[in-house]
């Protein structure tokens, strides 16, 4: 396969939409009716929540899981799309809803997982930048990101934008609506006034980082989806094996493949996690890697390399829309030093087709 | 951190282990009654699941979804420990059955769970090495393992009976124990008579592989439990950043990442996922990475470069207590190729106490 030459221009999209992401956000906020009359929907004597969605819509599945059982008391599962769509495994969703999550709304076995769990009985929602898409036909109601036109391959503002809409809607059913959207709305501006200091620092961290082949990202709590969500971005804009694990999976073995070519990506924040992540940070030190730290409490991460701290949300549920914008920040300046167009990844198309 | 000098006999404990397992399948075999029984009372008015455990036996939870939705009808999910141990969210689990899923019985916060939820309701169960660990005595019912002492600090037996008991388990509750104890003393028989040649196969395949720093290793379905562990031996005892995949998550984003130096582990089982398995390596294949096809379909895999098949049980669902043997077996040789100890990796102990 030919190596693309870099764009002239190449990541101005993907850097433009990161940059962008709040007022994405603040689009979202004005569709807050409609997400408080699907929750009125959907509690009626509900409490399970199947998410459904692949690449970044599943990272953010992952912060639905804690958001709808933290605010909402629901237990949340990101369901198995081929156990259903190509096992033909036969399970009563009928009391369930049912999240389908697709930037472009087009991607074909979440729209299948949809017609089966619809006719199944579940109450089906399409959360989707394109409210005319095939998905949000096949649901029974329909959830708009409003994040604009996403053209760089890579997800950024739609994936901040499915966080934002998962914590409204888990707010909005269990009756925290308001909190939640205020939270947003000063996330959006935290993030704002943050964003140009980010910019630079990160900047800065990825000359360091361009011989890099191999790193762990890591993250516990909300924040495990940030640190998906920045494996992910590593993985297709900068060709780094980045892998995502929570602090306490790192114990659990992959901590032996430590040394100090292989640095890691801790995101702290300021939550009961903060000391699992302390501890994983030490155990990294001692193996020699250099530690990145982020988050809304990265200066709490004592014996770091580098630090990329956020501000703190008045919300802290809400930390993983500001703590993943580092992440995506070095993802478009790693790219660039190592020559690579993060607009558009070889061998990746923005709508995925591949079951 | 000082690197350990390789022990004499080092890898003995775990190859060893690796040989065992079909001897220990068909002691887990004897214990079937005891799976009747829970079933039973598992199953009244029931019809969810919520695994919950780390690493290997997380690993195994995953092939347990697949065995409660396709043998049972249940929604199964790998439960967040930390939503409920550490965040404290208040969810409802009274009408679930919860596994608890430790090795050694021993895990803090698999434990803790296990007490809120029998505290909430659920009907706890713990599939255990050690019947009369702490969290054998925090559960309701306890199911044995019967893998014999493990001693080499990476899982192997009991990872392949934490499988057998989640399939008997799932078995019994749908009707279906018979077929499944039947498949499972098949799989053992057909393991024992495939191992000498895995071995000599695996060890081969060590020494092109010495060098390699990372790797996918990909598999769908119930399979997905597969890669996960096989990438999980990698990482512990042979410092390969090795990461789990499925053939979908591949083509959404890090397939962007492949070049001839990276190359990927594919198992193939002839069931319903095989085409996307092969659309998988095809797409591998025009980043021109090394493919490794395994599993019992392997031979379908066109244009791989090594091919380490795998016999075919009787009940395909079973495919994967062999489809992890030569993944096993190469970790051994890998590891022994580059002079690390898989008895004791460095920075690893039997059981992990870490939050």
């Amino acid at each position: 396969m030919p190596e693309p030459a870099p764009a002239p221009n190449g990541g101005t999209q993907f850097l433009g939409e990161i940059r962008e992401q709040p007022a994405a956000l603040r689009r979202l906020l004005e569709h807050e009716a409609e997400f408080a009359r699907v929750a009125a929907a959907a509690r009626r004597g509900r409490s399970l929540v199947r998410f459904v969605g692949h690449g970044s819509s599943d990272n953010a599945a992952t912060y639905g899981v804690y958001a709808f059982g933290l605010v909402a008391g629901w237990t949340a599962l990101r369901d198995s799309i081929t156990l259903t769509v190509h096992y033909g495994a036969t399970v009563d969703v009928s009391g369930s809803i049912v999240l389908g999550l697709s930037q472009s709304g087009q991607t074909p076995d979440v729209v299948a997982y949809l017609e089966r769990a619809r006719e199944g009985g579940a109450f089906t929602v399409a959360i989707t930048n394109d409210p005319d898409s095939e998905m949000a036909r096949a649901a029974e109601a329909v959830l708009p990101l409003c994040a604009g036109d996403e053209r760089a391959v890579a997800a950024t503002k739609t994936y901040v934008n499915q966080l934002a809409a998962l914590a409204l809607l888990a707010g909005h059913i269990g009756g925290q609506g308001e909190r939640v959207s205020d939270g947003i709305r000063d996330a959006a501006d935290r993030l704002e006034e943050a964003l140009p200091d980010l910019e630079t620092e990160a900047q800065a961290l990825a000359v360091p980082f361009a011989y890099v082949g191999r790193m762990f990202v890591i993250g516990r709590g909300p924040e495990f989806a940030t640190a998906r969500e920045i494996a992910l971005k590593l993985l297709e804009t900068c060709r780094t094996a980045a892998a995502p694990l929570t602090a306490t999976d790192l114990a659990h073995g992959p901590v032996a493949v430590l040394d100090p070519l292989f640095p890691v990506w801790a995101i702290a924040s300021r939550d009961v996690s903060l000391s699992a992540v302390q501890d994983a940070a030490t155990r990294v030190n001692q193996f020699g890697s250099t530690v990145v730290a982020s988050g809304t409490a990265a200066l709490e991460i004592a014996g770091a390399d580098y630090y990329l701290p956020v501000p703190e949300p008045k919300l802290s549920l809400l930390s993983p829309l500001l703590s993943v914008v580092p992440g995506q920040l070095f993802a478009a300046a790693l790219a660039r030093a190592k020559g690579f167009d993060p607009d558009a990844p070889r061998g990746l198309t923005k709508i995925t087709f591949a079951r």
